[in-house]
């Protein structure tokens, strides 16, 4: 039954934008925060989002804006305070354009990463950004998170994928900047702002998004190195050799093997024991080149280097989906296996190998774990995953969590790094944000925030707590 | 001699920051306005530039940053007003880091473009922005126009190629974020606010720049095209067979081959007649394939499908100079000829061919008068310059100028393309702005200036009229 304050702004609403508070719009995947709402709102349209954000700024009502939830951060559930309307934007659909001779795709906010990636694929081309969640992720909370993924080594986050938007702002104006130009310099990049602010400074609510050629040819090996730092000049090699045609280099860990073996008996791993450090890369190269051959000559590079002792280079588009398909699978063994802790972390690429020597050595000294370190080692991006020792429980280390994670940001932090890397910041790290970030730059953040949004009505507790 | 009110501030600078209001510091290039100033500051570091503009903030004086002074659109020049302080990075020349190893190169604002791809250069790396005024530009006002060029396609403008500011904000307070990080989401994109906003919110003083690795394989062409969309038609299949090498497509038309004839009668042409349109392609190719073996793949390509009638494949690195040599003297040649107006606009890809079409016939309808279109195709991006019909001078369409530019303006617009594609708004366009800008981006801006700068210190008169 709706209470007073939200029966009035309910009859201020657009007819039928009104659904269920379903307990659907109140997750988040981890469980760590259950939402409160007072209403939930599915605009079907731009002109119909405006209109709930402006009955809700006169009402001084929070909103939280919601796309596919699958967000790590707890930016898209409010757990406390004056219940809030959540934003659905499910039923902002449509594709409104697809043009392959500009490269470009024009989607609402509520369309799935997967099926804007799927549109593209219709098209003859690629929309690259590609990410566990895809089939459940939404085009608007992707830009709204800047989602990185696997292919940011080449194509880079969510950011760099996008043109144009189209925006709500927090007193209900609608900004309409759907350019799809590859250059425009006529003013502030407003469109960057609003990527990355995860719903605080408005909503987004459709985006001209970069698609790129698919490649002739496409390329996967899995090959053992000796040491991450030993992977690093592995990547600096790929990199010379391939001329920008390096498009994911991932980390795996012989912890993760093991925890796969574990919790996946029946998926095929390509080596009979655990190696200590394996990668991932798969490469795109132009016509007239043998992606297989350029990986076969790289592997023998690196092996007379000292830098690869074994691998595997992929013979059909099944292999490579084998060898994509151990790398998918660690999170789902992770979630299996039950994490003490997990960090979203990024480094200077020169700073990586000794981040993970030291924070190992520290940690050894905290008592009996399991680190599953493993992620998007081109980018500097790893996850740094916190397991209980063999025969221990996860609530062995409950008085321990928040010191390990804390003392693990400050090492990131101290060599240069960042606590979130493609996560966000959400409700989950705006503390480690108060903590960490340049007291200038919040500041700034502070006062460009109570500029767009006076009334501090857009999903208020994420970012800045 | 000084007067009072800058007597004042001078007592309050930095010893030893002050140099002569001399004539250099208020020109600009194109010689449409003279500046002012009451006192010329050139800090030594990121604190002695923040003094100076705390003291500004403090006297209310306004401050116009100022970098290489190459600007095209008069955003380093305060031509009225109460005479502003003058600030020079000039000294602010520390290459403060190169890292091959992880792609990256701090640069303070005063670096020009030409030393940082110097250094890059030494260290096995490219900075691969290139433009014609790289020797003066320097990385600040390069960060703070978010300059283009010719390298764009593959690698983005200036914004892309960075990945972390240190800056003074209107307050002068320092923003420390000179990350080093391919993946970091830990709240607003100041950044990219800060750049492109042409020194309106503060100054950058120093940048970490993204290095990228040099292609093994470097090829250069050219291609006579029957027209504008053959030559976009040519532009696909090169990306197509690529998977991304294409480095530069560059458009040259007929009347700028003549125009080189005319003004640089020496520079040899590499066709005998003067074609209507040409592309300049530079391709970056993996180990493996040869680059001149792929673009006459492409000129096979082209000619089968009809698009590509003639062209030449660079053999050496000196046929490679030669052919970007004539796309480099065309704005010198265009400089001896005398224009009567300029025009840096972009294009969806998809409207260039009709919009090149639809200006020419309306212009052929305002009068006699010769156009040369030419400039960065692969991104929509043209130089469309209007010059005097033969035996008629400059003077002669004063009376026109301001309506021709302010309809071919209009012609971009309706068309969804950018009145500034990479000179930005300045002095000289921000009329156009405020007539063509989306209105709610436009208050949203203005709420941002006023929130950092609320004093309106920084650059008044720039960007917002």
């Amino acid at each position: 039954m709706l209470n007073a304050a939200d029966e009035t702004l309910a009859r201020r609403l657009p007819e039928g934008v009104l659904r269920e508070v379903a307990e659907g719009y109140l997750e988040e995947p981890r469980g760590r925060w259950r939402g409160i709402a007072g209403l939930v709102a599915a605009p079907r349209d731009v002109e119909e989002c405006a209109a709930v954000i402006r009955a809700c700024a006169e009402a001084r009502v929070a909103v939280v804006p919601r796309g596919g939830g699958t967000g790590l951060v707890g930016g898209q559930v409010m757990p406390g305070g004056p219940a809030p309307l959540v934003l659905s934007l499910e039923r902002m659909l449509a594709i409104r354009d697809v043009l392959p001779e500009e490269d470009v795709m024009i989607a609402e906010a509520g369309v799935t990463l997967q099926a804007a990636r799927d549109a593209a694929a219709a098209a003859g081309r690629q929309f690259p950004l590609s990410l566990a969640s895809q089939g459940t992720a939404q085009i608007g909370g992707v830009l709204s998170t800047n989602a990185g993924g696997v292919n940011v080594l080449r194509y880079g986050n969510a950011r760099a994928l996008c043109l144009g938007i189209e925006a709500v702002l927090p007193q209900g104006q609608v900004m309409r900047d759907l350019k799809r130009l590859r250059k425009d310099n006529t003013g502030y990049d407003l469109r960057d702002l609003l990527i990355g602010a995860e719903g605080t400074l408005g909503v987004i609510t459709a985006a001209s998004l970069v698609l790129a050629p698919i490649p002739a040819e496409r390329g996967v090996a899995m090959l053992v190195v000796d040491s991450p730092d030993a992977a690093l000049h592995l990547l600096a090699r790929a990199k010379a050799r391939m001329a920008g045609g390096v498009t994911a280099f991932e980390l795996i860990s012989g912890q993760g093997l093991r925890f796969l073996r574990q919790a996946m008996p029946d998926l095929r791993q390509p080596f009979a024991d655990c190696p200590d450090w394996l990668v991932l890369i798969e490469i795109g190269l132009p016509e007239g080149l043998s992606a297989a051959a350029a990986l076969e000559g790289l592997f023998v590079a690196g092996s007379e280097a000292g830098l690869v002792s074994d691998g595997v280079v992929a013979q059909s588009a099944r292999e490579v989906d084998d060898l994509w398909s151990l790398r998918e699978h660690i999170p789902l063994a992770n979630r299996q296996i039950g994490a003490i802790a997990s960090h979203d972390i990024s480094l200077p690429l020169s700073e990586v190998a000794g981040f993970i020597r030291d924070a190992g050595a520290w940690l050894a000294a905290q008592g009996d774990m399991r680190i599953n370190c493993f992620g998007h080692l081109g980018d500097g991006n790893l996850h740094f995953n916190l397991f209980p020792a063999e025969g221990r429980s996860r609530a062995d280390y409950d008085d321990q969590r928040a010191g390990l994670s804390h003392h693990i940001h400050r090492m990131v932090v101290a060599r240069g790094g960042s606590f979130s890397a493609e996560h966000g910041v959400g409700r989950l790290k705006a503390r480690d944000l108060a903590e960490w970030g340049d007291p200038v730059r919040l500041a700034a953040m502070r006062a460009i925030k109570q500029a767009l949004d006076p009334a501090g009505i857009m999903n208020p507790g994420a970012v800045l707590a």
